[in-house]
């Protein structure tokens, strides 16, 4: 039986993915490698409500376990969801924006552990990381890179990791299966909307589950086709 | 004691209180009282979508009681929180746009039975209707609207019933302590949006509370000054 294709996100009660504007994004992933911009305000206020919108995952013992930051850290429901969520990606599929931030931040472990097919336009070699994370470049659209995970994924599920835009192109086309929003209790007013252009008429939602925890909402929606 | 102030609103999962263009949903309000643009595609699309988004009150026991549509109608969670939301209100604050809409589609005891301060730049004299709701109109500004609110309320809470940019002003302004939003299951694209143009830097939330039900979720947040 083939797996799912869904999206997990951390989102703002205003609908935003992310804070700010995609440059001053890429001036705070760099900073992650190459610190020096940390007394650029715009990057404070960005690193600030990144840590925010994401604050439920940083304590749980399995956020610190999957980036090698060794034992401890905090068990329940939300670690439970945070290795739900992992454990069931076979294969997942990012944009080039993404996965150009990513590069400048992850650490050498990348945290995947599956192949990753990176939707791109320009072609690249496979690139392997240590711990079983390997990105596959894919120049021939949504639709081939999700062929090309679904196939490396087998039983289990694919994941859409993001960012925003990618999202959006997949739940458009009309390829999302079912998704995950943990909402969490902060307002940004600008930044990358998740669902801005979304096409009302191809997508409706069947609420499937929502599980309040201290610190977030987490909500999972089927979606129908119209 | 004083009572707080609150709002409590349906949103869309993508962060809208109302579909469309304030014309649609102006020409959809006439509709109620004055039939005659069913046809129009885009008011049938407008009112298909804000049914979509109220979907979850309509079939409560609460609101047909409260609307006058006789006995019957659904009891459990979802009904104790629209009668919750209810009873706390001893009198409610609008915008003048929302009023315009709901002075030609409310019924003749319109739904809200307690005094009503709608904000607005001209003067006029109260508006008793049969049933206790009696409105009143102050055109010197939020915080006269609100004072006055409150002294009619007593010891109970002050809704600011809506529109979505009247309840943005009250948050931006610090006069909100805490709200709730419904998310429902649906996806607008366009219309307006609940928090557009809030002021990240003067709000902090904290959840309260988080029920789903099976057709929507409620979330309950206090406001805190930064």
């Amino acid at each position: 039986m083939a797996g799912k294709v869904f999206f997990s996100v951390s989102m703002s009660l205003d609908g935003f993915v992310a804070p700010g504007s995609n440059a001053t994004a890429a001036r705070a992933m760099a900073e992650f490698s190459a610190p020096g911009t940390r007394d650029d305000q715009e990057v404070r206020r960005w690193m600030a409500q990144w840590m925010d919108l994401h604050q439920w995952i940083f304590p749980l013992r399995f956020f610190r376990e999957n980036l090698g930051f060794g034992e401890g850290g905090e068990e329940g429901r939300d670690n439970d969801i945070a290795r739900e969520t992992f454990e069931r990606t076979g294969a997942s599929v990012m944009g080039r924006r993404m996965f150009d931030l990513g590069e400048r931040s992850w650490p050498k472990e990348a945290p995947f552990h599956t192949p990753v097919f990176v939707v791109t336009h320009t072609g690249r070699d496979p690139w392997q990381r240590p711990g079983g994370t390997t990105f596959h470049f894919v120049n021939d659209g949504i639709e081939a890179a999700l062929d090309q995970a679904r196939e490396a994924a087998g039983d289990r599920d694919v994941r859409i990791a993001g960012g925003g835009a990618t999202i959006l192109q997949y739940v458009n086309a009309g390829l999302i299966d079912e998704f995950s929003i943990t909402l969490s209790p902060v307002l940004f007013g600008s930044g990358t909307r998740l669902f801005e252009g979304v096409d009302p008429d191809r997508v409706a939602l069947e609420p499937l589950r929502a599980e309040p925890s201290p610190r977030a909402t987490h909500l999972t929606y089927a979606v129908r086709k119209r």
